[in-house]
This record gives C-alpha cells, structure tokens and sequence, in this order.
C-alpha cells in the first residue's frame, strides 16, 4: 500500500472513530484521547490529520453529506422526497450522519455553532431549482427560500422523532412533512402524480 | 408577607436563577451550586422546592408555556398564526424559554430525554381542532398529526434561525413555515383571509 492510500485510510478510520465516540458521549464529553483509543492509531497520526476536537467535528459535518447521491428522474420533486426518505433511513443507523446531528444541534447555543445546514440546503436548493424548470413549482416558491424552510423543519422532524420514539417513526413523520407542504410547493398537475412515501422504501444510498 | 407566598416567590426566584443558569451554560454545564448562587437563596430553601438539577429543569420545562395564552378570534388558524409570532418574540427575550429549548434539544440525545414538546402540542392541537369545526381546515387534515408536524417543524425553524442569525430573522421564518404549510392545512375560503405574518407585531403575551 502506497503511504498516500494508507494516510487515507487512516484518515477515514480516525473519522468513523470520532463519529461514534461523538454520537455516543456528545461533542462536550467525547475527548481525543477516547477517539485515539477508538481509533487504535497512534496520537501523531491523529494529530497529522486533524489538529483539534473542532477540526475533527468540522470534518465530520463536511463529509456527512458525501454518501448521498440525490436521485435523478423526470420529477426532481420526487426525487426530493426519495432523497429525504433515504436520508431518514440512514439516520437510524450511520453513526456519520447521527453525530452529525449531534453536533450541529449540541454546539446551536456556543459561541461559534458548527452549522451543518449549508451543504443540505445547497442540495436541497438545487433540486428545487430543477423543479422550478420543469413547471412542478407554484409560481410562488423561490427554491432557494423553500430548500431553507425545508431543512428547518426536517430538523426539526427528526428531533421530535429522536425524542419520541429513538427515529423509529421517522419515516412516518417524513411522509407527514411532505403531505403538510407540498400543497405549498408542487403545481396541481405535480401534485397529483407525487408519492410522499418515496417511490422505494429502499435505501438507495 | 405569609409563609405561602414567601414560598411561592423563593420557588419562582430558584427557576428564574435556573433558567438563566442553564440558558448560559447549558444543561450539562450548569451546576446547583451556580444555580443556588444566583438565586441568592440558601441551598436549604432550593433543595425544599427542587430535589436535584434534573427536577428544576422539568419544571422549567413545565411552566415554560404558562405565560402564553393563545388569542382567540372567529379565525383559530390565524390565532395559531398569531400565537407562533408571539412564541417567536418571547424566544428572543424570554430566559425560561429559551433555557426550555436548550434543555429539551441538549437532552434530546440522553436516556431520559426531558421532552417539552407536548405541552406545545397539546395546545396547538386545542386550536387546530376548534379551526376543524369551524371549517377553516382542508377535509384531509388530522388536527392531532398537523399539530405534532408543525410544532417539529417550529422547533428546526428556530434551531436554524438560532445557529444563522442568533434569531434575528426568526420572525421572517415563522412567517416562511406558515406560508409553506398553510396551503396544505387551510381549506381555499379561509387561506385567502390568512395573512402568515401575523395580525399584529405587538407582543401580545
């Protein structure tokens, strides 16, 4: 193995280290020398990647999304609701994306939050933008404010879901933030033709 | 002043020492010890109303929809409307509000999360009920399920407001939810007398 493959997969092992000790402990309890220990690196190769507790929570916010290839149909509004079907799927088990969350949601009241809403709603705003082109928006929706708007509120959904039920029913209440919205979102001649269930309850990821 | 009402106030003073303690340091970081300082009460006096830091946050959890008395009009969806302007005010100002939030979100990932979101459910589907009758909702709306999806949804607004703008533009994204959502909850007569900024600005709390 050539040293640049192997700092990678080091790299990625420190990552998935720091994810679970995070998702397990909090970002206020997780501490590096347990994601060290997690890890089963040495401290060097920790510090030569990432230089921080921060560093390391930034980066696993950054590369959260990266599992995620948003489908690619003739309805970019149903794409969004498979896409955001997936995404629930995979918070029930991708300890990446669930300390993700934690993070996100654990630092909202610090002084510097580590917001990790920016690339969800670039994605989300890009199908969106999709959708506007193909005639599925009411002339009303700005894609860019309706990616925001949505982002908010599945956060907030998948919060009420965690407290509720530990993201048991998330799918379920998935399928109930589209059915509220996209009365607000879709053309009458979209509307008719989307599934807020999602085309697959498979994960497509 | 009788014995009761010495009690009373003292109960009042430890929870409003609580809330701002929690709403500055959150809940992991906040102490008794700091709490029964800024109270400047005796430990005896906190510990007769609170056996430990967990009860005073359910009580600040509690009593934290109290002050709130939702208006009533011959439109209980614009009452709605108008109500979650008022929450959003008070969530910028309000220390027992916003210690609620903190809590319920810096729990949320704990054994026993300390979930506030009944109480708001509970009333918005009071309201959303009595706006069935009234036939402002479409036929399809479950008032109990668009309840729980709109107070998920509030609480990812205000989450998203708090880490872009400390929730400057909170007013401005109620205003969003309420646009994106109304088409899918108010039948068509009673959408076009809606107006989701509010009927008035004023505080009305």
């Amino acid at each position: 193995m050539v040293k640049q493959e192997r700092a990678v997969r080091t790299r990625r092992t420190v990552l998935e280290a720091a994810a679970h000790v995070i998702g397990a402990r909090g970002y206020q309890g997780a501490t590096i020398a347990k994601i060290i220990q997690r890890a089963g690196v040495t401290k060097g190769a920790v510090y030569f990647h990432f230089r921080s507790k921060d560093a390391l929570a930034r980066a696993v916010i950054e590369e959260q999304t990266d599992p995620f290839v948003p489908p690619v149909s003739d309805s970019r509004l149903q794409d969004a609701i498979d896409f955001s079907h997936q995404v629930a799927l995979a918070l029930r088990s991708d300890p990446m994306l669930q300390a993700g969350t934690r993070i996100a949601v654990e630092t909202t009241f610090t002084e510097e939050p580590l917001v990790p809403y920016q690339a969800w709603t670039d994605i989300m705003t890009a199908i969106f933008t999709d959708a506007q082109s193909n005639g599925e928006l009411l002339p009303a929706v700005a894609p860019d404010r309706a990616a925001e708007f949505f982002v908010a509120a599945y956060l907030g959904v998948q919060l009420y879901s965690h407290a509720a039920s530990n993201r048991a029913d998330l799918p379920e209440r998935v399928t109930a933030l589209w059915r509220h919205t996209l009365p607000g979102l879709a053309s009458p001649g979209a509307l008719s033709r989307l599934d807020p269930q999602g085309r697959s309850r498979k994960v497509a990821a």
